[in-house]
């Protein structure tokens, strides 16, 4: 019996977008050694489900992240990859591109091997367009392709079409991969060829041949000579044989790339064999494959965002595909991870609010009393990271006593908020008699929440989605991963207390942030948690999924003309000083032109240079000075340090058009004693914060009050600027009536809408 | 002098994402015409910019939606896009589909021409090869490419690089164009090829001749024979030279596709040529050819999402790259209506909410005091679509008096409800001695609304953004073009009261929604409103910009075993039968296991039958019954029409898990007199509108009492389900300070926060 195999792709198998990857024995050398090649047995003698596991075989891979190390890869074409989708002919972009990507891995040192299809579409087009040649030279010259294609044609003999097609196709090979300095060879098969002992033992020694002398074999089909095509006949029969044994195929590695649509495998009319050309086949041979301790990938090859390069992607090891492997993997797939995650939320979010808020409580406890435990995998990080991190980032990944201390005050001040958080009443309408409306606050659903390497982050992270009942997804850096580990553990422990262990997973270190970041039917939300470059990354690589965040932080203070000189300088400073690395750190100085050349102006100039900011002078500025610093390379700058860039405006107006023009939107501040011009700039200026007299570093949510901080947005949906526990929120209508049907409402029914609004019951938050 | 040139493009200029296409006159036969072929003069000796127009010219094409009828197609590629980004060579994945692109065009009946470089890469390339072959025959054979690269290699020349690259580039092209049975020839050209008046009608006329017989030319720089490269010197000069005369350019059409990154132009070192050979040349040549009356794209032909379509994508008139036009546009580019929203929306917003009011009480009015001039417009548009469209569209597409009339009143009430729109002020905090915080309610910014053939949806939909202070571009239906145009002068008519006028703007019919939907720098929310069809292209296309509205409408209605017999067929009745189409109609009934066989089960399938309701049986369901109606394909359907699927479950528990298996989480219904069964569904089912003993039907903006609506979202984030004027809202954070700084309220400052609550003024809305 075979054992379990297991899938870890993306789309579920039903849908047709997968290919192929074989993988076992790695030789990191990068010469090419000659590989033990082993007798491959034929398939179709024996039910292809019993093949017995006695075969010499090493293991194959548990893991994408694996198949970097994969030595030999096979390439196996499906005919629709290599036929364009409109029967016109060769896909010739497609196949390429296919060319190029096996180049580039035969070039790293890899051993490739390609095995196709597609001579019998080439020929049949090739044979179709000599027929019409010889009908009428001059018709078939004016009327092009398309034409070509609907006029009466003869049913073409596969045969034919294979041997007309083979040589040309064979000449665009070499042709190709010339281009790569690389030497192709053509192995043409049946599938007797695999049945006779002596025969596959002289292949095995040809492909062996070839591979050490840096040649990629081209397996194809030997059509021309098989047997005509009947359902589930040879052909498809050699084809399959072909597949699966690739000599050496005990470490060999496959990527077979194939069309998601049936309807184009379809070459020459037997549908009945489409089945079994289709996905049916091809895990069959994955499954055979598997036996052998070869890893597989089945990915789409035509889907014009990754044909280009889907091959070397998958060896890359991104999920690309579905991945087959016979190894278990360690844990749960992020698949299955984030269906634990929503079921496991959806419990968290019945649960009474005192109970979420005891959950959070017992965490705070945990991370006191296991504090040694927590130290000591934290240790084991820090000595890892040794010498790989810098000194910042080693002060990040580090946790100590004091640390931990904080963290569980932090904990327990979340707890508190939590408590009028999921299933607060926001509003209630009586619709008509017995029928009333209810709006209530309900989580998100799942989380997925991606930090660096602060451990940090995990327990209070997790203890925002547990205030908030939504299921939670955490990635972690690797340079956290034992630390994390354990506040995982912990988190766990606490969720147990009410039977919601699941709600909380952390996702393995192996999967990449990208491939996670495309799982738009599984994420609600995501919300990343440290520099302002990780924020732009997973904004950029999240696919239809909204990212909570603020990927830029340009913030602005405008010094009218009214403004006090004791304000200013200490406004400035705090803005720019007390920590210039956060994103609501003051970027910009905007000051009316009247102030220039006055006191006030000389004395904010003097602050800067004592507190060593680096100052950027705008293009209107320099121009109004003699000798004027370097003047900036764009007014749309984030330093993140101790520069600034300072600006002259004629008017609050212009400030204002300033600010919409360079800004992010952030925060921005006006400096003046004038009410009215403070309101004007109030009103006027549209970003998440706008301030008047106060530093820009009160844009964060614990100094605006807000509770538990989950981050600073500036998107303009959902949330906008400092973001509480509410952004964790939204919302769900609940509708209680007697028998209530909308008909009765209508121009002549019975009942008329009341829309009162009814009073909203207050909980009492303790 | 040169006149104006308009760029309509979507990245900016200086961002070097960019190509180039040609298109004057029109042949639309499928024939080919003998085009007349002009004398091309040379640019060198002349300077640039005074090529004088006295040539006779076409005129260019004004918008791209004309590039489709272009009949001659010349396909410039820069060398960056033919060489590989590693320098390994050709990039022929690039390659091989522009050859396929440029076939298929060409098998469409038009006249394609290829003006190609890389000869000089792919000869250096293969002399490197040469070389170190020659060196070392086995470690070259075993060190891979890559190594090939960093050995010391002799500094090849040029000339010599382009003469034994020039046989392999042919051959490529040769070997790749005939697998779409297209014939090339190949033209080698320099410099002073195009100085020679004879030369160059010698060269005319054999372009002419290849053309005629459906021969693709390949026209590249005869390399080998050319001066030595210097700086700004001929062999640039023979480039640009070679691109601005194809023969016969009064009607040609251009694309050129070139690389974004100036690095990839260095050929061979003469680094100084590169600016020469980026962006300035290329657009200079496409000035001159605009002056001969062609228009040009240029665009980016290396990025991976676009490459394997750049050139048919541009044809058929996408936004892709940069279009050059000598025709000025008959409006406003879309990107300056987006500007024009945004200002315009954000001086909306400061206004009173009286003077939005205003606003639309007095579009309210035109809509019946200008109505004969609206029917008379939508009486163009009903004759223009006559059989064409079918008769449901055309009933949506007509306007009467009644529907204006109705529509008014609408307007009216939306007006009511703006009163408490924009700037209710939401949240009031005092975080320290005169210093309190007030979070604002404010519109979201630019909207653009997508809708399908109902003109009436324009001035609704404008006086929602109005009501809520946005900014708005509007895109109606090609059908409704007449109506559309009066009802948006209206518009602007009201808007103009408060000197408003450009706050909504209508986009031009021939902008394609795609186009649209990836301008993420100027539309903030995107609300389709149609068909469910609609909003879901519109999600799928939306690159980066949040859609609001329900792609899908799977509502359930679980009849429990303790379900009221008299109630379940009338909320099964008015949930399925009373407008199917709706979005909160019913799709699937869950019927409790206990009630198989029991006069209510028979009463509900008696009342589907008199309503004509088609049956379709869940699995389970199906095993019950002895002669089963037809079994479903898929328990997560969305008929949309007098269709069900009735399926049972074993409880309430039952019933959740299959809602939130298979439902859209739209709205379910449980119908049930046990009180803590519907409060156990109510809680626990995770959707948007969660009914009890009522209608799925009374998911509604209006029916929920929301006054105007906006839409039913299916979003978890910023608004879920039924959505009023608040869902085109968002918050900003106001704060007002004496001279604040954070620094004063650390550890061991001398302020603490105190974040009271402050009571929130009522503002009295009449």
């Amino acid at each position: 019996m075979l054992s379990q195999v297991y899938r870890c792709g993306f789309q579920p198998f039903n849908q047709h977008l997968l290919p192929w990857v074989k993988c076992t024995t790695v030789f990191r050398s990068h010469c090419i050694q000659p590989s033990v090649i082993r007798h491959v047995r034929s398939w179709s003698n024996i039910p292809f489900i019993t093949v017995p596991l006695s075969r010499t075989h090493g293991k194959s891979f548990a893991h994408r992240s694996e198949l970097k190390h994969a030595k030999r890869i096979v390439v196996k074409l499906g005919s629709a990859v290599v036929t364009r989708g409109d029967e016109c002919g060769l896909a010739l972009g497609r196949l390429a591109s296919i060319v190029e990507q096996v180049s580039v891995l035969q070039n790293q040192g890899r051993e490739m091997m390609l095995v196709t299809s597609g001579a019998v579409a080439f020929g049949k087009q090739r044979l179709r367009h000599e027929i019409l040649l010889s009908q009428s030279v001059r018709q078939a010259l004016h009327s092009g392709q398309n034409q070509l294609k609907e006029m009466a044609i003869p049913v073409l003999e596969a045969r034919a079409c294979a041997a007309a097609g083979q040589s040309g196709l064979m000449a665009l090979y070499e042709a190709m991969f010339t281009q790569y300095s690389i030497c192709a060879a053509q192995i043409l098969v049946t599938n007797l060829d695999f049945h006779d002992e002596q025969k596959r033992r002289n292949l095995n020694g040809t492909l062996h041949e070839l591979l050490r002398m840096n040649i990629v074999p081209i397996v194809n089909t030997n059509d021309a000579v098989v047997p005509p095509a009947e359902p589930n006949s040879d052909l498809q029969g050699v084809n399959v044989g072909l597949f699966d044994s690739p000599p050496g195929s005990d470490d060999a590695k496959l990527i077979d790339i194939f069309y998601p649509g049936d309807q184009q495998s379809v070459t020459f009319g037997t549908k009945s064999r489409v089945g079994m050309g289709g996905m049916e086949a091809k895990v069959k041979a994955a499954l055979w494959a598997l036996q052998g301790g070869t890893s597989v990938v089945i990915a789409n090859g035509t889907h014009p965002k990754v044909s280009g390069h889907v091959i070397t992607d998958i060896v890359e090891g991104k999920k690309v595909g579905t991945f087959f492997s016979e190894v278990k993997p360690a844990g749960p797939t992020v698949e299955q991870q984030g269906e634990m995650a929503r079921s496991g939320g959806r419990m968290l979010a019945t649960l009474e609010p005192e109970q979420r808020a005891e959950i959070i409580h017992h965490l705070a406890d945990l991370l006191t009393d296991q504090r040694d435990e927590i130290l000591l995998a934290n240790k084991k990080d820090l000595e890892e990271a040794e010498g790989r991190l810098a000194a910042p980032l080693l002060k990040r990944l580090s946790l100590s006593t004091s640390k931990l201390n904080s963290l569980a005050i932090g904990l327990r001040q979340i707890a508190a908020s939590s408590q009028d958080s999921v299933g607060r009443v926001l509003r209630r309408t009586r619709i008509a008699k017995n029928l009333e409306l209810e709006q209530v606050t309900v989580p998100i659903g799942v989380l997925l929440v991606i930090f660096e390497s602060r451990p940090d982050c995990l327990p209070q992270v997790a203890a925002l989605a547990i205030a908030s009942g939504n299921g939670l997804l955490l990635k972690g850096g690797k340079e956290a991963a034992h630390s994390n580990r354990i506040l995982h553990l912990l988190t766990q422990e606490a969720l147990s207390i009410h039977g919601v262990k699941e709600a909380v997973q952390l996702v393995n270190t192996r999967e990449e942030v990208e491939d996670l970041c495309r799982l738009d039917k599984m994420i609600d939300l995501i919300i990343p948690r440290g520099s302002s470059q990780l924020v732009r990354d997973i904004q950029k690589a999240a696919k239809g999924i909204p990212v909570m965040g603020h990927s830029e932080g340009i913030c602005h203070m405008y010094v009218d003309s009214e403004a006090s000189v004791d304000k200013v300088t200490r406004l400035v400073r705090d803005s720019k000083c007390e920590y210039p690395a956060a994103c609501n750190a003051l970027e910009t100085l905007l000051i009316h032109r009247d102030l220039l050349r006055t006191p006030l102006f000389d004395q904010i100039i003097d602050m800067l240079r004592v507190e060593q900011v680096k100052i950027h002078a705008g293009p209107k500025f320099a121009s109004y000075l003699t000798f004027s610093p370097s003047e900036v390379k764009s007014l749309r700058t984030e330093y993140g340090d101790l520069e600034l860039c300072i600006e002259v405006v004629d008017n609050v107006q212009d400030a204002i058009d300033h600010i919409h023009k360079y800004g992010s939107s952030h925060t921005d501040v006006i400096v003046t004693e004038d009410e009215n011009t403070a309101e004007f700039f109030l009103q006027h200026v549209d970003s998440a914060c706008v301030f008047w007299n106060a530093s820009t570093r009160f844009s964060d949510g614990y100094r605006f009050g807000l509770g538990a901080e989950v981050g600073i947005s500036t998107s303009r949906i959902h949330a906008r600027g400092p973001v509480g526990l509410e952004g964790l929120l939204t919302t769900k209508w609940l509708l209680r009536g007697k028998d209530h049907v909308v008909s009765d409402f209508s121009e002549h029914g019975s009942l008329k809408y009341l829309h009162e609004n009814l009073p909203i019951p207050q909980r009492n938050t303790n």
